[in-house]
């Protein structure tokens, strides 16, 4: 049905019964705040805003991968404290000629990641807009001590779950609008891109066994991250450009990028994160049980020597770009 | 400074420097996520989203003014259900073309706000935009027994706090560009509009003593938000039209509209609430002891009698327009 037949009390009543309730909301939907028990002493909480030609575009997404890929982000956040997610606070702005059908596939998305992790959608806000925009506050319980960017130091392993640059190939294969996005391989990165996979179980026990010293999602690409991650440690870094994780996918359609999207690639979701060397083993393990990829790509060094990456030779990688920034996009001319 | 220049995170260490921080946040703006604790062992959370040329116009608005509404309409909402209020989280989408210094004007007046009420940014997103997004998640302190939309009983009272219509008539003013706008009645209606006072301490002794028996707060109009809670508690409303709170300025300067705006004017920010007849003495005295005019304005009836708005005849007052909805502005003609 049309947004403007059914107004917005439809919709939120739409809304409402496509959104389950669960243990400890006391008031969820359909009051001015929602309600929530707390089973611990402290929450997590993080919120993210997606908007329409600026971090989506509706010519290269379906609704249904949205709604997956807008709650994936904020889960992203929580897993790289090592949260376990709870509750969320979902707000859309949706233009007029939008059709139900479509905010329906958007919420089949989010919701079916929501259950898959626990999370239970208590509240947000429902407005027209101009442009698509999508702004979400995750609530989680936080483990014992939450692993903040701050912990690493000198000497200090660094590591990544998952693989680097598949989700920023998929978004060029798009953009440009290659053949390859059609082939298999295409077709893998281009799901990396739309339904990136929050290293949930993998940030949890990173944190409650005290292994990551410091953690970060790769959200804005390795060496930008990490620079986050230098900056609150005080330390420097050192990469070594031949151990960076890359898929068979990506390997096989990069090309001339793949030196680039490694390192600089965005919206990878995967955990970035620092351990003692005394942690090898325990990582390693973790790797095992956990069923997720965790490869050693780096050292940390003092901060004077900045962040470097190595090639096979050892001589330093020229490293122009360092990542994405929203407001220096233009002036950097990407 | 230029936002281009200043750049992404230039922008997020100068909210962080004006942001100020708190007891409480173990883990604060800087981070992935915010880590707060909590005292109680529950919180109220409420979202909004505000978007420019929807819910406000930046012509006829200051920077300072609309960080001020952004967050009174959160708080009210948390008034609204006797909440203590205690985080914030604003995510912003901003213009490329914008000024840091709007940006730290409406800072300004988010934080003034903040500051009286004992609110703590403990985060949010800030993004490059189209136009003008504001997003806000709020995390409050629950009453022992928060106050629902929907205990209200045949029988109850029906109050408001406040006076009704000055947002709306002052909005009136400065979209038809009236010169009445530039008299003092009408600089105090555009003051009510632009900087409306959330009801916080009104709604945490409604809640505390358990005056009130539905709660909620005039966003989209009387009528309309009476409507909601006669929908929760499964009853009608009777509104005796010569009892609705009226301001000098409101009468002087409302003409025509003055039947109207009282009705189904949005954006008072006041709040609704139902409460049984054995309660009249302590809720006068609350206004007293308040400093808040608190005025019975009708009663509680059966459902079957819907929502009757009756003049001081006590005949029935045709109410045609049922207040603000999102999706249906257009195809009412408002």
């Amino acid at each position: 049905m049309n947004l403007r037949r059914l107004g917005e009390f439809g919709l939120i009543e739409l809304i409402r019964r496509v959104s389950r309730s669960g243990k400890g909301v006391r008031i969820g939907i359909g009051d001015d705040c929602a309600w929530i028990n707390h089973p611990a002493g402290s929450s997590l909480v993080t919120a993210d805003l997606l908007i329409e030609r600026i971090h989506f575009d509706l010519k290269w997404t379906s609704f249904e991968s949205l709604g997956h890929k807008s709650l994936a982000v904020n889960l992203s956040d929580i897993a790289a404290m090592g949260g376990l997610p709870a509750y969320a606070l979902l707000s859309l702005g949706i233009p007029e000629r939008f059709d139900s059908r479509q905010i329906l596939d958007f919420y089949r998305g989010f919701n079916r990641l929501a259950r898959r992790h626990g999370v239970v959608v208590i509240g947000g806000d429902t407005n027209v807009a101009h442009s698509f925009i999508v702004s979400i506050c995750l609530i989680a319980h936080p483990p014992a001590r939450p692993v903040r960017r701050s912990g690493a130091r000198v000497g200090d392993d660094i590591y990544v779950t998952g693989n680097l640059g598949d989700s920023a190939l998929g978004l060029a294969l798009l953009r440009r609008r290659l053949p390859a996005r059609n082939s298999a391989a295409g077709a893998r990165l281009l799901l990396r891109h739309h339904r990136p996979t929050p290293r949930l179980g993998a940030g949890l026990v990173l944190a409650r066994r005290k292994l990551a010293s410091a953690m970060i999602d790769i959200s804005d690409g390795l060496l930008q991250d990490l620079g986050h991650i230098c900056r609150a440690s005080g330390t420097g870094a050192i990469i070594w450009q031949q151990s960076l994780p890359l898929s068979r996918d990506y390997l096989s359609l990069a090309g001339s990028l793949a030196a680039s999207l490694a390192l600089h690639g965005g919206e990878d979701y995967e955990l970035l994160f620092c351990a003692r060397p005394n942690k090898r083993k325990q990582i390693e393990q973790l790797s095992a049980s956990a069923g997720v990829q965790i490869t050693r790509i780096g050292s940390c060094v003092p901060a004077a020597q900045g962040v470097t990456v190595l090639d096979p030779a050892g001589k330093p990688v020229p490293v122009p770009h360092r990542g994405h920034d929203h407001f220096q996009v233009d002036a950097q001319g990407a």
